[in-house]
């Protein structure tokens, strides 16, 4: 799962034209006719409303603001799509940039980290904001609305994924031993960085809940010498999971469950759950925290991967909507909710936040590479949500505004925990 | 700081002897006196609410229950002993130890382990219990209180700490890079491994907010070329501090501060707290962020180092009382109340559990070699509360009553953070 994030979004053109640096910060409205002048009063409300980010607003054909180097050039097609934009910038905006009726000079991932860097100089949250943030209620994620909001953003086609997720098909945050790694390297370095946590021994059992295309549990049978039980309610994702396992002719060794994690039954050794819980839901914490304990039984050790927050905060509206229907980022906070109850003792947190930035580039450069054939499959909208979601969440890496969590836990009463980290960094 | 654990702690007379294994569990009212039948009825009732313990319990001259494999005798000097405890396990179990009306035969430790092994049978913590802990209110710790309650711990007496902390005095836990490494050398690779997760480069700045007896800073300015101003409000701890400083030669790269946590000021590369957290008190961790959010002006690195819980739940209420007055053990997600409000992103959690258990076999090893010496300092009651102290603190971190925290973070907007934890392992 992969989130994009804060109040207003925005889409590069992949124009390599700078944006013209010479850009009035003030209004000029004595210079421009009267039309002209109300956009440029309203082209300047929203330049501050986002925090005077270094670009240039324009509505096109008529008025423009911006700040002295500017990144990049925002046209609005017309006023129209201006005042909607400025009616709900969360929601409105991505809209507009996936109809066309905004575009970006400049690189987009540039773009929007100005805007959520110009938004983070407001402070830590308010008061006000907790509450809005609390009283928030995402899609449900009973085990029906889960399925259907799973059904949305996985099953649009393996074709599609394979595109750009790289060999693997992992679609979570990759580990690089060095920034230069490639994106196969870095996914299979975080398979194995995932088993070395769980200290995985030939023979042992382990669950995983949410298993996308089944890498991880193909990864721990053949390298691991273990047997794994994946679940995932994505039909698409299950039936492609079982052909690589098959033809990997190690189907024997891992079987796929096309099912809820809720259901998840039986005892294991290790319990792992990679990109998952962002669908989970926070008021289901507690319900997957009590599957973890009933797995392991008081002995084993437990891995949860996660998109995250540095405070609570809903996600991205327009992410939300458009492209993942029930997810949240939780902070590390709220975390807690899984393990708290269960007596479940966390061991190990370690943030990897860069690490899903750089993915996420290797991503976004596949996808560009890649966008003839996505139009071919779906149509320019799509090209454009979908680039605008992962330009989105690069931004959010790099900005710190969403994290990364690998948390390592095991059953509160048991002695058989790691004595150090070091073996993890050993070869 | 270190703490003991949960409803009832014991303490061992340091007898080799086994306890008796062939003791009846079930009650034998036809046998006994009637006086005695009341006390056996009344130890059937003790042991029931322990949660049924491994364990032979007592009254002298009288009645006796116990399993059949018991680890350790408790005996209760008189009936009024008994009935005391019964009352008020939690606080006079410590009380009639340390006046020596509780004797125990066996292993204090294992005698204590069994204990708090039998209590957590009884499975998560109920609402109702979290409730009740989220109601108490201890010690207060405004400026005044903090110092009142400091001074009543760490100004016992220089001499009797350096009975048996170890050569370095560092009064935390220790990190031992294989369990049979001393105590010194752990303690000393402890304030390696702090100092590598913040990445001190010589040149650099810190601020250490609770220094102790300064062990921790001298370390840093003598051995990473580092200037360090260390805050502490306990009096003696600094003055031998600044004397050690002195010795060492590197006073003017070192300065000790009897000041507390809150009146620091300035700015610094890293900010640093190693078992200060567990004397700050809940309602103060956001004044405890801000003041290093504050130290680190949107750059650096900070380590809080603490003991902590699995869930919320207060302190053992003897061990509050008469040995760490306003001390708090804080569950992990409570300790998020010091990052989520200004934006300071966890990097890094490392659960050392097992290594406070192991640290404290070593000073409870060395305080009973020292207790003529400590009764001469003080008397037999203070040896026996200490002895009783030090045992349950191990008892806690072995059964995971108790945690230790070491947690890494950064300003959310900084990108200038570790790209993996290798280079912590690597020599």
């Amino acid at each position: 799962m992969n989130a994009c994030e804060q109040s207003v979004t925005s889409a590069a053109e992949h124009s390599p034209a700078a944006a013209p640096a010479s850009v009035s910060a003030e209004p000029r409205p004595q210079t421009l006719a009267p039309d002209r002048g109300f956009d440029h009063w309203l082209l300047s409300r929203l330049h501050a409303a986002l925090g005077s980010p270094p670009l240039e607003l324009a509505v096109r054909n008529s008025a423009r603001v911006g700040a002295a180097a500017a990144v990049a050039k925002v046209t609005f097609a017309t006023r129209a799509t201006l005042l909607s934009v400025l009616s709900d910038p969360a929601m409105r905006f991505g809209d507009a940039y996936s109809d066309g009726r905004v575009t970006v000079d400049g690189d987009l991932v540039e773009m929007l980290e100005s805007v959520y860097r110009a938004g983070q100089t407001s402070g830590p949250p308010s008061l006000l904001r907790r509450c809005i943030t609390a009283l928030h209620r995402p899609h449900r994620n009973t085990p029906a609305g889960s399925r259907d909001n799973i059904h949305r953003h996985y099953d649009i086609g393996n074709e599609f994924y394979a595109l750009w997720l790289g060999r693997t098909m992992a679609y979570t945050c990759a580990y690089y031993p060095t920034p230069a790694a490639s994106l196969d390297v870095a996914q299979v370095a975080k398979m194995d960085h995932v088993c070395r946590k769980l200290r995985l021994q030939a023979g042992e059992s382990v669950v995983e809940a949410g298993c996308g295309w089944g890498t991880l549990a193909l990864h721990m049978a053949r390298h691991y010498g273990v047997r794994v039980r994946a679940f995932n309610i994505s039909h698409q994702q299950i039936a492609w999971a079982r052909e690589q396992a098959a033809r990997a002719g190690v189907g024997s060794r891992v079987e796929y469950v096309e099912d809820d994690y809720r259901n998840i039954t039986g005892h294991y050794d290790a319990f792992v759950s990679v990109g998952m819980l962002e669908h989970v839901g926070l008021p289901n914490y507690p319900t997957l925290g009590h599957v973890a304990q009933r797995c392991l039984g008081g002995r084993g050790r437990g891995l949860i991967h996660s998109i995250g927050r540095n405070w609570p905060a809903r996600l991205q509206p327009w992410i939300e909507k458009r492209i993942f229907p029930g997810a949240y980022p939780p902070a590390l906070g709220e975390m807690m909710r899984i393990f708290e109850p269960w007596d479940l003792s966390v061991l190990d947190v370690e943030n990897l936040r860069l690490h899903y930035a750089q993915t996420l580039r290797h991503w976004l450069a596949l996808f560009e590479g890649a966008r003839e054939r996505v139009r071919d499959m779906f149509d320019e909208k799509f090209v454009r949500m979908w680039r605008l979601y992962l330009a989105g969440s690069t931004a959010g890496f790099t900005t710190g505004t969403l994290q990364l969590f690998q948390i390592v836990f095991a059953p509160g009463t048991s002695n058989d925990i790691p004595w150090t980290r070091a073996d993890l960094y050993s070869r």
